[in-house]
């Protein structure tokens, strides 16, 4: 296994989503699907999750075809996870519809030995007791990062806190930090979530950007700007997936935050904008339709205009 | 007149406000006194508006002795502006409960020779018919901006087009570019509203910060992050204050957005860094307390933190 690799646990689902742009039925969708996509542009990534006997395979196999391993994805006899919701004019918040599990509520992943030594771990937006299981099974972890929900935060606290003593860095909605942490202010809500474990925590506002906390300073990126928001769903995932992408690229390793926090805090600035710019491409259109046909130009032209509209000069 | 004096026009009110952090009655307020008190950390400014004859004099005092001219206030018989307003957790948008206009109803600005010779002019959020009398009255402009609000765009939509169709540069809140502008994305909305007749569009976020469209360039400020967010009436108003006072203090010359558009980038992108930090001090305390006992040694401290955390260093 690559050095570089990253292992992500997340879904993979079929969407319904109405947004003030249109309405799409059935298309593909889930955080395992939107966060390996946006890594893969940065390394090899390792996706585990469960789909059933209707998921599309030549999905799979496109995922394969670029450097997306799906040996981790267990196809069992049922349906896929389908979530049904829509977007008001502000489309920074959700509505969920409907949800139904299907295979995915007896998700319980199971790592082969070759997934258990990948050092770079995501574990997306899924019941923190499975995040723990996942992590028991982690052998060699450089860095471990996660995201949570509000569905998890008020119904599994308890667990929820025991993932957080565990993981070095927490990507989260700006809503669900405040429930998190019970205070309505970005800053103090980063500070407190920092307390419960990660050290590093990103706090993802939609349109209005991401702010980064570290144990060294306090970083506020800007969204790039984009005229053309679609649909919102997924943007929160490629931005992570952008990020642990970033840092696996880089060689990060978790011990920075403390060792050399400079460089830390360097690393994930940087990384912070990269996600930034994944998640304004994500919001183009429905489902990962944008970030499938996304060159490294796009990726670069549009970091570069990003880090002009935020320069003093 | 000193050439970089600057002219606003505003009220002077009382205000009765509840927030989260608790409740204040008839504290002093108006748009005229945020906006002078900001810019006047950077530049002599005059204020144009009327009080009752139950204003506090020491006020005008006050603000006489920090290079504030108050020979533009008229004191009128019978009560000063009050606006009764609340905020709910949400502290970026205000609800109106009551606004008792009194002297305010009947205000007519008519500018002694004095003021109409001075080259920086702010119209403050007031009826776009005045806004326009005074601009009749303005003889050697250098630079004229302006703020409005759903009230007026909703109400005398026909006026207020013919004022921005004479300022330079507008100052305005999210909420109300998107009603301005019929478009729900800030980049559309500001260019919609440069087309308008403005070359430069400030669109304020509250605590996500500025943006900024000039004729050359898109920049995204953010908001300083205070963690002591006590009320949020005036940070517009100060925010334009300091905005002025910077274009004023640095002697700029709307000409500049198209003779030398990259200096004018430069000029204005600054401009709104000093706004941004001066409004994070006005929310810090009720009415503009916390502005009152404000150092340059403080504003220098924010800008700098602001600045790193603004930085991918």
């Amino acid at each position: 296994m690559k050095t570089h690799s990253i292992l992500t646990v997340g879904s993979l689902a079929f969407d319904s989503i109405q947004t003030p742009a249109g309405k799409v039925d059935s298309v593909l969708g889930g955080s395992g699907n939107y966060f390996s996509i946006a890594a893969s542009h940065y390394a090899p990534v390792e996706v585990v999750g469960v789909v059933g006997e209707d998921f599309p395979k030549d999905h799979l196999e496109w995922l394969s075809s670029r450097k997306i391993g799906v040996s981790g994805v267990k196809i069992a006899a049922g349906k896929t996870f389908h979530w049904v919701g829509s977007y008001d004019r502000n489309l920074n918040e959700a509505q969920t519809l409907s949800t139904s599990l299907n295979v995915f509520e007896h998700f319980d992943p199971h790592l082969s030995q070759r997934h258990r030594e990948i050092p770079y771990v995501f574990l997306a937006n899924i019941d923190p007791v499975l995040q723990q299981n996942v992590l028991d099974q982690i052998q060699t972890p450089r860095l471990v990062a996660c995201d949570s929900m509000n569905f998890w935060i008020t119904g599994k606290p308890t667990e929820l806190r025991k993932t957080l003593a565990r993981v070095d860095l927490l990507s989260i909605n700006e809503g669900e930090a405040y429930l998190l942490s019970g205070h309505k202010n970005v800053m103090l809500a980063a500070m407190e979530i920092q307390k419960m474990g990660p050290s590093t925590v990103i706090i993802k506002r939609g349109e209005y950007g991401a702010n980064l906390l570290t144990p060294s300073g306090f970083f506020i990126a800007p969204a790039y700007p984009t005229a053309r928001v679609v649909d919102p769903t997924g943007a929160g995932d490629s931005f992570a997936g952008a990020v642990m992408g970033y840092l696996a690229e880089q060689g990060a390793h978790r011990d920075l935050a403390h060792s050399d926090p400079k460089q830390w805090e360097r690393l994930l600035r940087r990384a912070v904008l990269a996600g930034s710019v994944m998640a304004s491409f994500t919001v183009e259109d429905f489902s990962f339709r944008r970030l499938m046909n996304l060159k490294v130009s796009d990726l670069v032209e549009r970091q570069a205009a990003l880090m002009r509209m935020m320069s003093l000069e």
